[in-house]
């Protein structure tokens, strides 16, 4: 049986080879990923975030649980944006291995940057295909750490959860995390701890101030995104008529876990009436596509340019004879 | 006067213009960066980065006061990678307008991401080139926030402060953060609160442990750093024989100011001799025309191909009748 055939059955270790192939950027895990793309579109995709020490994944693991009582089936990515020796991503796989091993309907894998973020980015999303295709229902995105990282993975999933807890020194940690925005759901955890009120309430005051009237954060960019609206009578449209609800969990406790599931459960049936579902997938798609074509182009380039030229162009931008634009205009000419 | 010879006169309202025109990407901006270009090359360029509650704005101000009374001319750069709307920079320059407002000597500036984190990075690169140009002397780049685009934005300078701060939840925050491994000179802020021994301890057991047997995060890299390499006598090497120094302040009251100063100039000096700067200095130029050819080779092949083609591949994407790497290939032939 070929890789793409054994992925499309569920078989563990097809899978798991196959997103090693992605990590590692192998041609042949290019092929099977083009072969499994029309089964792909099936799952739903989430997305969990927030500060260090919010209880990130312990509730992610708690998600998952809670999803395992519906029967559904969920593979859980955990990222780490941040450098490939912080461990993190391995802790919270060692943590939910005590409650999910074993469980065929589970799988958990963390993936770590090696170096660039947009690759990172790039094998996320191209993981996620892997287990949509072999049939997970729930994919759960968890990204370790804040930060514009966290927010362009994120940007990857149907609905975002983004988690807070009360005394990490701010009310609310999303807001210097620049997070806010793309929440759909909130989940204030730890809710025992002294202060929980006080985050819920600032969350809350948050949102009176800046939704339906602040635009939402732009995820997907470019020259690529351009052309396609251009070229489009796809609208864009807003997004307001969803105010972003507040829930209360305490994860280690398993408390508070089905109101979450709850309010994603409403929020997807809110996007998919409200056409916003369809939209933010071609959105997501077209990103990629752009993400890819610029790759591909400097390869090209750099291919057909002998390599001497290369560095005598580098050189003089270093000897500050040349200045960076200049030589890009260089390299382009010299094609 | 030309805009360019206004800016290497050191006029300020000349300098803010081009900034802003940086920002927009107005073609005017860019010839007179060209112009401006083989002026720069003279700054010091000082990373300052660390999570929220780190006193790291406070931190940054005493720092510019530091270099001011050795008269020093200093440009402040507060780059805030998450929202146009977080309000984190305005904040920053408001609580330095107090000290450093009226001083010919200093230069204060916030930048705010449009949505682009690529964008970001590059604009404050060309910024530092305007006030390099522009003959200050001390470039001190200030992060909001922690994460990915934080260790970015720091990989433009020649040495990268990391400000911890005791009692913030985390031992080290820059673990959690993925900051660590940029650091040069490790500061803990807050020195006068319960726990800062404690941090100083962990910090020099990471330190114990990590250096000199982990790679140094790879910054720049790429299809063009690689074709650079390939091409050059020039070895990366090592950056072996830094040990980052771990120096305690109390910036509020400014204590433990001239520590930090004197860690700086004996890493610059290090910098120097071992020649980590001039090759710190030439993968940063080549990045960044990295960038700027994908963004010029996009922009060529999308002004190529008719935008009912483009859409026509791309709604094949959306409607899962072709995989993303097929519709790149198309696209290129369609060129």
């Amino acid at each position: 049986m070929s890789p793409t055939e054994q992925i499309l059955r569920g078989e563990r270790r097809a899978i798991a080879r196959q997103i090693s192939g992605i990590e590692n950027d192998r041609p042949e895990a290019r092929r099977v990923l083009a072969e499994l793309y029309p089964s792909t579109g099936r799952a739903y995709l989430l997305g969990l975030t927030g500060a260090p020490g919010t209880g990130k994944s312990t509730l992610a693991n708690e998600l998952a649980k809670a999803y395992r009582r519906e029967s559904k089936t969920v593979a859980i990515i955990s990222v780490d944006p941040t450098s490939p020796f912080t461990g993190g991503a391995i802790l919270g796989d060692r943590i939910r291995m005590h409650d999910l091993a074993g469980d065929p309907g589970v799988f958990v894998r963390s993936m770590a940057t090696r170096g660039s973020l947009g690759g990172l980015a790039r094998a996320t999303a191209d993981a996620a295909k892997v287990f949509d295709a072999a049939g997970f229902e729930i994919i759960l995105i968890e990204t370790v750490g804040v930060g514009q990282a966290e927010v362009e993975i994120a940007g990857l999933a149907h609905s975002v959860v983004v988690v807070e807890a009360p005394g990490l020194g701010d009310e609310v940690q999303a807001i210097k995390a620049g997070i806010l925005e793309i929440a759909d759901v909130f989940v204030v955890n730890k809710a025992d701890r002294e202060g929980a009120s006080r985050t819920v309430a600032a969350l809350n005051m948050m949102l009176d101030l800046t939704h339906n009237t602040l635009p939402k954060t732009v995820l997907h960019h470019g020259l690529l995104m351009e052309a396609a609206a251009a070229g489009s009578d796809k609208n864009p449209g807003a997004e307001a008529g969803w105010r972003p609800p507040i829930c209360q969990t305490i994860a280690t406790q398993g408390k508070g876990i089905d109101e979450v599931v709850r309010a994603l459960a409403e929020h997807r049936t809110y996007q998919q009436a409200s056409g916003v579902l369809a939209r933010r997938e071609r959105e997501r798609l077209i990103f990629e596509i752009q993400q890819l074509l610029k790759e591909r182009l400097l390869a090209d380039l750099l291919t057909q340019t002998p390599p001497e030229q290369i560095n005598a162009i580098l050189e003089q931008v270093v000897e500050r004879q040349l200045d960076p634009y200049t030589a890009v205009e260089q390299l382009l000419v010299g094609e």
